[in-house]
């Protein structure tokens, strides 16, 4: 069975040494001292390995079952969740007026990030609470506030998103799904939803699902859709749980993974509902809470690959097979451990240098979440806004592909059910799908981000890298190992999104056919300047002389690797953007 | 649930217009006209989707079942795995002393391809009494070949190969199970092998196993290995079966995939078997086989990726979803169908161009095996080893990364088992690793293969290339599309070898570091090669107005895409290669 151990140094490195949250002028931070947020990130990492791992391969195994409308959680899953909620974990960065920490969003995801890694399908269920959570935080008026977010913020009460229709998802203008309007100022709600996750199970007294649907008469296509609040059980005045109301789990979808979580078809039949914000501004509700998300499922694609690397690393070290091209390195032993194999190495280190820089990456972003909620700084927003299609899409198709690497690791048995690298595989795919196919992401960032603003974030941004690259360019080492490859790759990227300027004026379809390759070539550019910034703060703990300094120059080997294996892409991206639209549009459907 | 359909006129462009067989100076393939070779795949291709292909997804989720030692194979299996032996297409490239039809192996490869993309677990059956039927054809003594092989070729009875112990599958010196002789020039097997694909099953009278082990006295490690053949049921000397022989299953493996293959542990226990071959020579027993088997096995990658994209593309035809950048395309309807976008046609166009080329390639292939064994051509011999590697290891890694593509397509779809993409991706996993891990495909590649005869068959291969990239630079519109980029890549391909000569030599590290990127960049240039051959002969049909245009201008559009946006990743390759083994093997293992 696989185990996990949460990096604690790794994550305070981010935190302290990387990001210096302490020292950021954010509401909030001044508290997160490395005393503190060590003594978080240790309970949080105790109890993902001692609780939330135990349960992964099983509740894989098992699944969840739908008997007469109730949904039965994997065995041990509900008493996990009770340890989760009692722990205070679901409520983190939760407001003090509603129960919660008071932390910043930093916290939680950083909290968050041992407990994906352990057990992404349990996870999942405080996942989309925290959704529901943020969006009536953000949209209710102070009466639903009072009314659902005490239970969400604890997770007495667990939320769903309802978006995607059997006929549409991405393109939810198609949506069908009607709320009729009550006198009582409420709505009933009428329709079919999936791929619902958490939409029914057997872990909390009510589940508050919120709802995007069509009022009547309202705009056309997606102006027309608002969003609502439909709980399981109608709530009394007195907060006290009512009747059913008319929402039920018709199906459960059986999955390529995640079966622990239970995706439900949901019937909606004249359910009690309340308009959440205003009518027929669902959409732009939706998507005030996008970027934090999108965040979440960033996490999930490099923090299943943590914990498929964790696993991948201990076997390469156990398992004896071959012996080193160089000469033996176990000559005691029947063969040499994988790890001596040049190419397990280098898979190891993939792996690694992806991981690493993937959490530097993300916990920055939900810094400047923070930064934009909190002081309401505009630049942080935009630049959030520019990289989410980076964290949820770059970052989740290389987290799956670096599980799969992991599980090639193990040869024939990391094919085995029973090993569990199948199932890190398994449960990382759906990051690349949901919450916007990465498609959907590679699109929102050339078609949208790109210009939004006319440019001014993506300059803003190339613009910092130049300035980090100028003020970093004086140690020569450095600068040829870092600073260089950098310059490189960040030239490909304006290179390419010139060419996106140039030839999507005259020709969208230009553009949008190297979509996918800009998603990765800035992708890498990204982690590859997060690598850099890592790879100074090592130096800056090398010159403090700590004491750590096989921690630093670990981390510096692994940036190396890093710049000097996988920045080389951002060349072929680029040759792919400026072959433009003639080789991908050429055929017509018919000729497929 | 999906469906797939023989692609019959891509199959015999390639075996008539692209590599013109029935004009091959090898021994039977004068009698390969188009209409033959069509009434054969045909009939293959309607079995394929008639019998093959509906049982897939349900073989999937029934899976095998163990009973008191006997393997349940999912309903419908035997009676399909019937209709397979009774049409002969076991039996396409057996001998006809043995009761086949002696047809090149290449007609058993092209008559495979659709049974292998209809159904991989259920058609592994035959392919791993293939793989017996070779061996003991290769290395039997007359007496063997005539009691095992009518029945192997028919396929009454199946065959397996037993290699891996539970500590051991790529290190198979590390070899425990044991071969005692016997008074009677019989042996003792006793031992246990896992991962055996059917292993026990009942769909066969008997089951033959192949197995290696270790004659108490022999030398030590992988030298002191032999083959024999270990049968179920043991055979009287008038051909009809006798006692049950001391092998049994002793568990099935819980898999991500491949669910209908039962994957045994088989326990051997003082079984009686048979030395195939001479003692202690069972690795180079192996290895004779070897190409074949491989071949089979990257087949398998793409003949996945086929099946996947089929359905992709039906999906894309057919979902309604967005409109058009450039404008709506079905204004009728509610919304565009998913094809129109530019990123759903970048994605069918990288699993189209991949499995065209890929096809051609390994046709080419079974040619040139065809050649070897048929006239003992060292050329073809030599050009095939070298290109196992790629073929295994390259084409099953695009494979696997195509039907994943085709799976995000589906979008939320493709993650639910009823749709089917999720089982492409999870069969198609196990080419990756089965038949030697395509880690070992490299380190082959690398370490060995292109060394081989002081780098003679790579000169060669060098040479084949420039020679028709000078005869073909005539054309100026090919010679930009195509022979440019076709240059291009393989000078990548000579400096990344001229850099293994050169640091390799000081050291192995360096070389082995590149090896899975050399892989990569090799198998590029061998499709972009491909793709330019196939494009001749496009031209070559368009030239000769068989009315037939609009598939050779899809062919000559598919061809320009694949030079165009996937040949820039050599220079990728390259760069990785080019930067050794320093960031690869920095770390002491302790620091991973």
């Amino acid at each position: 069975m696989p185990s996990y151990t949460a990096p604690i140094r790794d994550m305070q490195f981010v935190l302290h040494e990387v990001l210096d949250i302490s020292g950021q002028d954010i509401p909030g931070y001044a508290d997160l001292d490395a005393d503190f947020t060590a003594a978080i990130l240790e309970e949080a990492g105790k109890l993902s390995s001692g609780v939330l791992a135990p349960l992964n391969l099983s509740g894989d195994r098992e699944g969840c079952r739908l008997d007469n409308g109730v949904v039965r959680t994997p065995e041990g899953f509900k008493a996990a969740f009770d340890q989760i909620r009692d722990g205070g974990w679901t409520a983190i960065d939760v407001a003090e007026e509603f129960g919660g920490q008071g932390l910043p969003y930093l916290m939680h995801t950083a909290a968050n990030e041992p407990m994906v890694s352990a057990n992404m399908a349990l996870n999942m269920y405080q996942g989309l609470t925290h959704g529901a959570y943020t969006a009536i935080n953000i949209h209710g008026t102070d009466d639903q506030k009072s009314r659902w977010l005490p239970k969400l913020g604890s997770c007495e009460w667990t939320g769903t998103m309802n978006l995607t229709e059997p006929h549409c998802g991405t393109d939810l203008g198609l949506m069908r799904t009607k709320a009729v309007p009550q006198e009582d100022g409420s709505y009933r709600i009428s329709g079919q939803k999936i791929f619902i996750s958490a939409g029914e199970h057997d872990m909390a007294e009510n589940i508050v699902h919120l709802v995007l649907a069509k009022i009547p008469g309202g705009p056309e296509g997606i102006k027309g859709v608002s969003l609502f609040i439909v709980p399981k059980f109608l709530v009394n005045e007195n907060g006290s749980l009512g009747a059913r109301n008319g929402v039920a789990c018709g199906n459960l979808e059986e999955k390529m993974g995640i079966h622990g979580n239970a995706t439900c078809v949901m019937n909606y039949d004249e359910a009690e509902g309340y308009l959440l914000g205003e009518a027929h501004k669902g959409m732009r509700a939706m998507f005030t809470m996008m970027n934090e998300a999108r965040l979440g499922v960033g996490l999930q694609g490099w923090a299943q690959s943590e914990a498929a690397y964790q696993n991948a690393l201990a076997y390469a070290k156990d398992r004896l097979q071959g012996r080193a091209v160089t000469g033996a390195k176990n000559p005691e032993g029947a063969a040499d451990p994988l790890i001596v194999h040049p190419d397990i190495r280098r898979s190891l280190m993939d792996q690694k240098s992806f991981n690493e820089a993937a959490r530097a990456f993300t916990y920055w972003g939900a810094s400047l979440i923070d930064r934009s909620h909190k002081t309401g700084d505009a630049e942080a927003e935009a630049t959030i806004s520019l990289l989410t299609p980076i964290i949820k899409g770059f970052l989740t198709d290389k987290g799956f592909e670096m599980c799969v690497q992991a599980q090639q690791v193990f040869g024939g048995h990391g094919y085995i059910e029973e090993w569990g690298m199948s199932q890190f595989v398994r449960d990382a795919r759906i990051a690349m799908i949901y919450e916007g196919a990465n498609g959907v992401q590679a699109l929102d960032l050339v078609g949208r981000k790109l210009a939004a603003q006319g440019g001014r974030p993506m300059m803003t941004l190339i613009e910092e890298i130049k300035v980090f690259c100028k003020q970093n360019a004086g140690d020569e080492a450095f600068a040829r190992d870092f600073i260089e490859p950098l310059k490189s790759a960040s030239k490909d990227m304006q290179q390419a999104a010139m060419f996106f300027m140039q030839s999507g004026m005259k020709d969208p379809d230009a553009a949008l056919s190297g979509s996918t390759d800009f998603m990765h070539l800035m992708g890498h550019v990204c982690l590859g300047w997060t690598w850099a910034r890592m790879a100074r703060a090592a130096q800056a703990g090398l010159a403090a002389g700590t004491g750590d300094r096989a921690f630093y120059e670990t981390k510096l080997s692994t940036g190396r690797y890093y710049m000097a294996r996988q920045l080389p892409a951002t060349k072929m991206h680029l040759a792919r953007i400026e072959s433009g639209a003639a080789p991908v549009m050429a055929l017509e459907a018919d000729a497929f």
